[in-house]
């Protein structure tokens, strides 16, 4: 039923395979028979955590993003690795990145960041009775860890200081669990 | 007071100058002296429209999303020209997609999609007392328009029918915007 909307690919060209950015250029066959290009990086998917305290305060990460030459406030989130689970991403960036570990887990939702040029995913996961532990921090890799009220971050959502979009629809999520209107299933670990 | 977080530029590649990602990769020093390399796209800026009709359904798109290789429900949005204000783009943007035009603005607030791998910024515009007219699609532009009710574009957002970033970070500001919890300033065109 969508046939005046589907593009198809006539043929497909990499056209950047570096340490990050695998990136191809698509030629492919418009609804209307012209032929257009698309280019587009190819990403393995992501994983976030919105990591909640007992008494409903947040845990964040403060990281210098250099593309934006600003250190942005963020939940924490990492790419999969090949083969693993979206839970297992979470679970392992999680440690990782913070060094703590959670005991109750619910998967979200899925958002995709950029539509027009990346095929990447993140899945979204609540994270609830936090047990701290030792950080495992990749090499290079410079976080700040805070705590934050759920108010303080919805402040931070509205007047600006959190612009990061997978953390706004973090944000969005707990709200909407928070007031009832979007339940979630609980697992433990 | 973020030296322990800040990298600095040492230098810059392009490493892709094509017909629309345009990336580099840059050598930088890292807060504990080691280097690093950042590949990133840079991007000049784009608008979302969030179009609220008298009634408060909402107008949206369904586009087919090639790197995804599907059909994305979505507000309009789209690139800034060089040198053009956010509320042209923002209007221009909503005229050539949908024919509509609005009489009734406000800025609500920006949003970063790909922080990680992109200097991309999405400025946010609600826009209401809509006007129909005559779309002017760009050549090999193909979407569909559709009016949802504001409970209906919320359920999607929750049941993942609704998974583009920058559309749930609109719905997230109507949201609030609508409980009365973030007041937005309006701009009569």
């Amino acid at each position: 039923m969508d046939e005046h909307l589907v593009e198809t690919k006539i043929r497909s060209e990499e056209i950047l395979k570096s340490d990050f950015l695998h990136t191809f250029r698509d030629t492919v066959a418009l609804p209307n028979g012209l032929e257009a290009t698309r280019e587009y990086v190819v990403h393995p998917g992501a994983a976030m955590i919105v990591p909640i305290f007992s008494n409903g305060d947040l845990l964040m990460e403060r990281q210098y993003r250099y593309p934006l030459q600003q250190v942005m406030i963020e939940f924490p989130a990492g790419k999969l690795n090949a083969g693993e689970s979206s839970l297992l991403c979470a679970q392992r960036e999680f440690k990782e990145e913070t060094g703590y570990t959670a005991r109750y887990w619910a998967r979200a939702g899925m958002l995709h960041p950029v539509i027009s040029y990346s095929t990447e995913y993140i899945d979204i996961w609540l994270a609830k009775d936090l047990q701290e532990g030792a950080r495992q921090l990749d090499e290079g890799e410079h976080l700040d860890l805070i705590t934050v009220a759920f108010d303080q971050a919805m402040d931070w959502c509205r007047d600006g200081q959190i612009t990061d979009c997978k953390t706004l629809v973090g944000m969005m999520w707990l709200q909407n669990h928070i007031s009832g209107a979007w339940p979630l299933n609980w697992q433990s670990s």
